[in-house]
């Protein structure tokens, strides 16, 4: 997807919601257990309830792989419901040298090697420019890069001070923001330092953010818009468990169509 | 497998030789495409070839997961044909927030999830503490987790001075240790970096290390032994294409067998 494309849905839908499919087999309905692929069906039945509310979907791979096969074969029938207007993103947090990235891009990104062709990956920026560049030669494709993270070990390493000036989520925004451009490259932010959008913005005014962290990690909507958005929007702001799993009953597909009705609701005031 | 395990299958094949299965499939002989999985006779003909020489095989994912389904019904079956006596590593680079995380750990370490138990996965460190602990509380597994790596790439942030004195890499070494222990924690190093072994040994004297980029990387075996080498052996050295393509022919078995020997040969003179 162009970047054009994403910024003409985010005003259509009047939202910037992203919605993680994190689905644990643990906490899906009993109902949905007979079924022949329950994390499927279970899926289907979310985005069925949200898809009017949401720009982009976000499949956790990690939450597919734990399960082998079985969760393979879920995750590329749920790659294949997503709707095709909405932004697709493999939360798969991969990176390594650049041969075996260039195999983690055929793995998300060309259908006919392993039957997926997301929108967008998210990469680790540890092993740096090599590591990340084999994403960026596929045309309409993006990488969503690691900066500042929603978690508690955020604090281990992404705020050291680095000899190039300021903290190393600073470092990795500059140095990474010179390997694509803002048309194929976004950068995770989590929602839970409110604060620090002000200095990202200084850094990449322009980019797209993907911020996790809003809903069960507590983070602040209201901050995320204040200091995060600018003038295309700017900003992706992913919610999970808040949403599919607001109830853990059948009615799974209601709460979760009004849960993500009211985080648009919000989204669309700010825009 | 436990450390002690380890170091007496290093002292039994007087070998710490490593083989990464980084097995592409546009590069196997033509003999084997014709086969129900090409990729799993080829590896299991390395293996047969190779397992006298060598203590641990490395599966780098990224060069299954490429392939979908069928990549991944390869990797399973990978795995249940290394010999028992081997450290397997499922070379993964995984790592995300702790749920995200424990999910990852079930991918590798849970055979009762995801059909698949390896000893080791490795870890990319930049999502700090509650990223990587998800994977220490399996008993007798092991994080592996990202130090200095092999690419060119490494240096983008790797070598970014901090303020807790030292480089990024070091930083990582420092706080990482305290996660876990020599039993359950090894880091990578790339062999392309032989001096930066005497730093690394300062910090962390008694850990395994997995060492790649000896071969098409093109890292010295001997300066990594003599930098980097303890009283315990505490290395893996790998070696990915320089064996399992070391014959483009129908002979690759052989050939890989001879250059795997070879190799060990080199290594028996170090113990």
């Amino acid at each position: 997807m162009k970047r054009e494309q994403l910024i003409d849905q985010i005003r259509l839908k009047k939202s910037f919601l992203c919605i993680g499919l994190d689905t644990d087999i643990d906490k899906i309905p009993n109902s949905l257990l007979d079924t022949e692929d329950p994390v499927f069906e279970f899926n289907k039945k979310i985005i069925d309830a949200t898809k009017d509310f949401c720009v982009s979907y976000k499949i956790n791979t990690a939450f597919y792989e734990s399960r082998g096969l079985a969760g393979w074969t879920s995750l590329i029938k749920t790659f294949e419901y997503l709707p095709k207007d909405c932004f697709s993103i493999a939360d798969a947090k991969r990176g390594d040298i650049g041969n075996t990235s260039e195999m983690y891009a055929k793995a998300f990104f060309d259908p006919g090697s392993s039957g997926m062709s997301f929108d967008s990956v998210t990469v680790a920026p540890y092993m740096g420019a090599d590591s990340v560049k084999p994403f960026l030669s596929f045309e309409d494709k993006w990488v969503i890069l690691l900066a500042l993270t929603s978690n508690q070990g955020s604090k281990d390493f992404q705020f050291l001070t680095s000899d190039g000036g300021g903290m190393l989520f600073e470092s990795v925004l500059n140095t990474a923001k010179e390997w694509g451009s803002d048309e194929n490259m976004m950068f995770v932010v989590g929602a839970t330092r409110g604060e620090a959008f002000l200095t990202i913005r200084k850094h990449v005014p322009n980019h797209f953010l993907l911020v996790p962290g809003v809903g069960a990690q507590g983070g602040s909507l209201d901050d995320v818009c204040k200091f995060g958005m600018n003038q295309d929007c700017g900003l992706l702001v992913n919610s999970s468990r808040a949403i599919i799993y607001a109830s853990s009953g059948e009615d799974f597909a209601e709460a979760a169509r009004r849960e993500a009705k009211k985080v648009q609701q919000e989204m669309a005031a700010w825009l």
